[in-house]
C-alpha cells in the first residue's frame, strides 16, 4: 500500500508518496481502508517541521488527522466497529469521554501518533468512530478537527440560548461549521472576511449579519450596533493576537470568546487586565473527545447539516492540496481523495 | 459634617477634608454615619486621577467604595434596612442580582457615584447590605470590593471541588480572603509572596504551600511540582500582564485563571493562542452583586473568618494611608477609621 | 373603568364586569391600558377557588396574570417606560433576576397582586416589559406564563445540545411553546396528543414525531424507539402523577424532566427511588424572571416564532373563555380582547 | 482460593464459603488478593434475591462491590496498576468517565459481573484504582459505592457554595460520608436520627445541627427554623417515599434534593406536581465514574477524612455481618476482613 511521508527538508512538496506493506491489526485495533482525509493549519505547520513544541518533532510524519475509511479487518478484542463499517478517525485516539488530562490528550493523529495520510492504516478500535449515512466520504473527512472544534467551542464550555450572537472570524473550516451549529442551535450570527464573494456565499449558509474587514476593519464596532450597543454573546476567535482587540471590542459583558486558532499571527498581544473591565472570559479549545464527536454526529443528522467541501485533490497531489490552503483562498474545507 | 474631596491636581496629599451640610435622605434613600472605610488598588488610581477610562473623571471624587456604617435616617419607601441597623456598601449600587449588563454595572462607588469618604454619606437602599454581628466594623469595610472579587472569582465564575489546587499571587486584600474562602471551601492552597515573613503568616492563615518569588520566581515550576505534574485548577491572577507567563505555565489543562489584577503592570502581554494547548480559561473578575455579597456574608459567618486588617489610620490620615498602599508593604487591608 | 372580578360562589359563569374609577400612578407605578388576556390553568382554579395554598384565598379576585397593554399614564420615579409603550405583564411582579426567593416569588399577579384583567390597571414599573413590534397584542398576552414557563424549562434549568431529543406532553400552551422553542434551538421533538388532528397541526409546527396517546397509551417505549433505545433528553411534564410513570420510562439516563403542571391529576404517585436507577432529574418549575423573559423576547424576535392563539373572546364573555378551557379542546392559547 | 456464593433459597445464612481454583488474569486483567470488603443495602437486597430489576437474577452470586486488596498478578496488556499496587474496586466496572450511558453502567460489581467477595478475584485493569497510602485495608473498602454516592451527590450534581446547609438523613454509610464531605467543602450540616447517642457521635464529626426524629419526627420544619425560614440548599435523601414529604418541608425555594436510597420504604408517594411551587429538584444518583473516584481521593488526601468503620466481621462470617446490617444498629460502614 501506498503512504504520505515527509522529513526534514520540510515542506509541502517534499511530500513523498512510499510504497509500504500492508500493515495487520493486533489486540484491540482495526485496519482502515483509507477514502478522504481532509487538511487542517495544523497538518500545514507539521509538514514544514514546525510542530511538536520544542521537545523535537518525530523524524518521519505521516500527516493527516482528519480521515474516512472503511474498516477491512479487526483484531482481537474488537467490538466497537465491524468489517464494512464506514468510520471517521479521532483527532484524539485516547480521549473518549470526560476531563481532558494529559495522558488522553498526548494521542493526537498525526503527531505523535502517524496520521490518517495512508491507503491502509492501523488504529485503535477506541479511535475511530462510525458516522451518519447521509454523509459523503469527503464530508465525513472534514469533522473529526475543523467540526469537533466548533462543536465543542460553542455547546461544551460555553452556555448560550436561542437569541444569542455569535461571530465567526473568516470563513476557513472552523468557522463555517461554527456557522452551521450556530444556525441549527438557534443563535444570531455574524460573520467576517475579506471578501465579498465568500460572504454572499455565508448568506446563502444563513448567516444573519456579514463584515467585510477589508473594507472596514472595525467590525468591534459593527457587531456592537448590530446588537444594539450590547456586544456578541460568543466569538469564536481564530485570529489569536491579530484579532483579540476587535474580539474585546465586540464581546458583551461576560461574554464568551472561544480561542481556537492564531492564524492572523501574534500581533500586539493581549495584557489580560483588559478581561476585568467586562468580564469577559478567553477559553482555549483544543477539539474535543469520542462522547463529544458522538453527541455532534446526532446533530448533524438531524439537520442535516452539509459540511463545505471547497476543493478536492487526489492524495497523490497533496502538495497542490497545501499550497491551495496556503493561498488561503478556500471557503470550508480542501479534501484528499484516495 | 465633614467629607474627602480630591481634584487635579491629584494625588494622596491633595485629598482634603472639606465641611459639607448634612444631607437628607431622599424617596428610597438611606443616610448612614460611616465608621470606616478600607482602601482598594482602584481607590489608588482614582485619587491619581488615572481613572474614568477616557470618558473623563469627575472634576470632584469622593473616593472610596467600601464602607461600613449605621443608618441614621431613612427615606420615604425604604423597606430593606431600618434606622440602627449596621450596613456595609456595595461596590456596585444597582447591581441587585443576575446578570452583569452595562445598566448595573454604571452604578460603582467612588465614581460614578461618589464614594464613602464621609462622615454622613447618602445611599440608594438597594446600594447597602446588613451584615454579620460578629465582625468589626473595620473588618465589614473591607469587605464590599475585595471580599467580593474573591468570593466570585472562586464560586460563581470556577467549579471547584475540595481538593482542588489554588493559587494566590502574593498577600493584598483579594488574595488573602481568596486564601480564607478556598481554605473554607477545602482546596489545596497554593501562595506567592516577595517575604518569607509574610509566607509564614500566610501559613498561619492555613496555606498549603509557600513560594517566595523573590528567591524563585519560577513559581509555575513549583505549582506543578507541588501538584504532582497535573498543574494549578484555579489561579487568581491578580498580577496581570506580569504574571500571567507563569500562571500558564503553573495552571492545569482546562483550567480556571480568574482575572482580576493588573498589579504587577501590562508586562510582555499574551497571545491568546497560548490558551489553546491546554485549552486554559481566563475569566475576568469585576466584584459582584447583592446576592453575591449575601452569600458570601452567610459562609463568612458559618465559618467566623476573620478579615485580615493590616494598618489603621483616622480618616484625616488618608494621604499617610494611600503612601501606606502605594508602598505594598501591607498584609490584607488598610483602613481608614472614622 | 371596567374591570372583572369574582367571589365566593366561585365559578367562570360568577365573574362579574363592575364599574370602578381609573386609578391614578404613584411612585413608581404605571397605567395601562390593557389590550388582551389570556387564560391559564392557574386562572381556573382561581376563579373556582381552589387556589391559594390553604393560607386562604382573596375575598375578591381580578384574575389573569397574562396581559398585553400600552401604558397611558406613568407616576414620579418611572424610567422603564414611557407613555405609549406596548407592555406585557409579568407573571412575578418583583422576581426581576437572580435567585428565586420568596420575597421575589410573592409578587404573582392575579394572586396576590390583583390581575390584569381590567380596562385600566395600575403595575410597578418593574412589573411590565415591553415586547416585540412583529408579535400581535393577542400574541403578546400569551406570553408571560405559558411560554415563559416552557422558556425557562427548556433554557435555564436542563442543559441540551442540537441533536437532543425533547417530549412535550399534549398540545396546550407550555407544551406548544416547548414545541416552537425547541425546534427553534435545533432539538429533536417528540409530542402527544389524544388527537390526531392537533397531531397534524403539530407537524406543521414542525414536530418530528407523533403520537396518539389515545391510541396507544405506552407513549414512553414509543419514545425510546424513537431514540433507538436510548430516551429522551428532555421531557417537559405537564401531567404529573397521571404521566409519570410514562416519563420515566421515555427518560434516558440522567435525563432530564422539567416539571410545569399537573392537569392529568395525582395519578398513583411516585417513588423516589424509581430515580435512582437511571439518575433521572424531576426539576419543578414555575415560570421565571424579568431577565429570562427579555432573553425570550430577544429569541422570538429573531425566529419570528408565532405564538399559537386559538380562540379569542370579548373580554365581557370571561365566562365563554373559561369554559372552552375546561372543555380541553384547544390548541395553544385562549385569549380575551379588550 | 475460598470465594463466598450464595443462590436459591436465597438468605444471609445461605452464603457459603466455598473452595475454588485460583483464577489466572487474562489480557487487561489483573488477579487481586481482596483484603476487606464492605457491606451495602445494595448486597443485602442480593443475597436474599431481591435484586436484578425483574429480568432475573444471576443464579449463584458472589457479592460485595466495595472491596480493597492487593495486586498479585497482571494479564498482558496492563499499564494503569503492578504488582503489589493496593487497590479499591470500582462499583461500576466500565464507567471510567463522561456521560453515564447503559453500556457504561451495566457493569457493577456483585451482579451482573462477580463480586468481590473472594479471597482472590480477577478484574479489568479499568475497574480497579489506586488509594491513598494514609487509609486502612478496612477503610478503603468503604470508599467505592457510599463514599463515591455521597460525593458525586454533593459536588458532581449539585453546585453548592460555602454556607449552604445540607441535610443528612440518618447515620448509614452514605450519610456519614456526606457528613464528611459537607463540612471539607463548608457547608452547614444538619443530620436527622432516631438515637441521641448517634447525633453525639455526628456531633464528634463536626454535625452543625442534630435532630432526633424519633422524639420529633417534624424535621422539616426544624430544618427551616434552623435556616432562617429559607430551608435547605441540599437533601441527601436516602430514605425515599417515606422521607420525601418532610424533604419537600425542608428544602429551600430552587434547592437540590439527592435521591440516593429507599430505606425508608414507599410511603405515601409523591405527586411530581408538589416540586412546581419551591420550583425543586430531585436528583436520582447512582454511584458514580472512575474519574470521580479519583477526584474524591484527592480530597479525602486532602483532608485526611477518617471513613467510619463500624464493625468487623472475619469474611467466614458473613452471615453475622448482613445480620448486624438488618439490625440497622449501624454508624457508619460494616466490613468484612480477609
Amino acid at each position: 500500500m501506498r503512504a504520505l511521508e515527509v522529513t526534514a527538508p520540510w515542506g509541502g512538496d517534499q511530500i513523498k508518496v512510499v510504497e509500504k506493506p500492508d500493515p495487520t491489526p493486533g489486540h484491540g485495533q482495526v485496519l482502515v481502508r483509507m477514502k478522504a482525509v481532509s487538511l487542517n493549519y495544523r497538518d500545514m505547520l507539521m509538514i514544514n517541521g514546525m510542530y511538536g513544541r520544542g521537545s523535537g518533532q518525530a523524524a518521519t510524519i505521516t500527516p493527516f488527522s482528519d480521515g474516512c475509511g472503511v474498516v477491512e479487518a479487526i483484531g482481537p478484542g474488537v467490538t466497537r466497529v465491524a468489517v464494512g463499517d464506514r468510520i471517521a478517525t479521532l483527532f484524539f485516539q485516547n480521549w473518549q469521554s470526560g476531563r481532558p488530562i494529559v495522558e488522553k490528550l498526548s494521542s493526537s493523529l498525526g503527531f505523535p501518533i502517524p496520521g490518517a495520510g495512508s491507503e491502509l492504516q492501523l488504529f485503535s478500535q477506541e479511535g475511530v468512530s462510525k458516522v451518519p449515512a447521509y454523509l459523503t466520504d469527503q464530508q465525513v473527512a472534514t469533522l473529526p478537527c475543523a467540526a469537533l472544534t466548533a462543536w465543542r467551542g460553542l455547546f461544551e464550555d460555553a452556555r448560550l440560548e436561542p437569541g444569542d450572537t455569535v461571530v465567526l472570524q473568516g470563513t476557513g473550516g472552523v468557522s463555517i461549521f461554527g456557522l452551521q451549529f450556530a444556525r441549527a442551535a438557534g443563535y444570531r450570527t455574524f460573520i467576517t472576511s475579506s471578501s465579498d464573494e465568500k460572504l454572499a456565499r455565508a448568506k446563502d449558509l444563513g448567516a444573519d449579519h456579514l463584515h467585510n474587514y477589508k473594507t472596514d476593519p472595525e467590525w468591534g464596532k459593527a457587531v456592537r450596533a448590530a446588537t444594539g450597543g450590547v456586544g456578541a454573546d460568543f466569538i469564536m476567535e481564530v485570529g489569536g493576537g491579530g484579532t483579540i482587540q476587535q474580539s474585546l471590542r465586540a464581546i458583551r459583558i461576560n461574554g464568551h470568546i472561544a480561542v481556537i486558532g492564531v492564524v492572523a499571527g501574534a500581533g500586539e498581544g493581549l495584557n489580560p487586565g483588559a478581561l476585568i473591565g467586562n468580564s469577559a472570559r478567553l477559553q482555549g479549545v483544543s477539539v474535543g473527545s469520542r462522547e463529544m464527536f458522538e453527541a455532534m454526529c446526532r446533530a448533524l443528522e438531524l439537520h442535516r447539516i452539509q459540511p463545505v467541501v471547497d476543493k478536492v485533490f487526489p492524495f497523490t497531489q497533496v502538495g497542490a492540496a497545501f499550497a491551495a490552503m496556503a493561498a488561503g483562498e478556500h471557503f470550508g474545507k480542501i479534501v484528499l481523495q484516495f
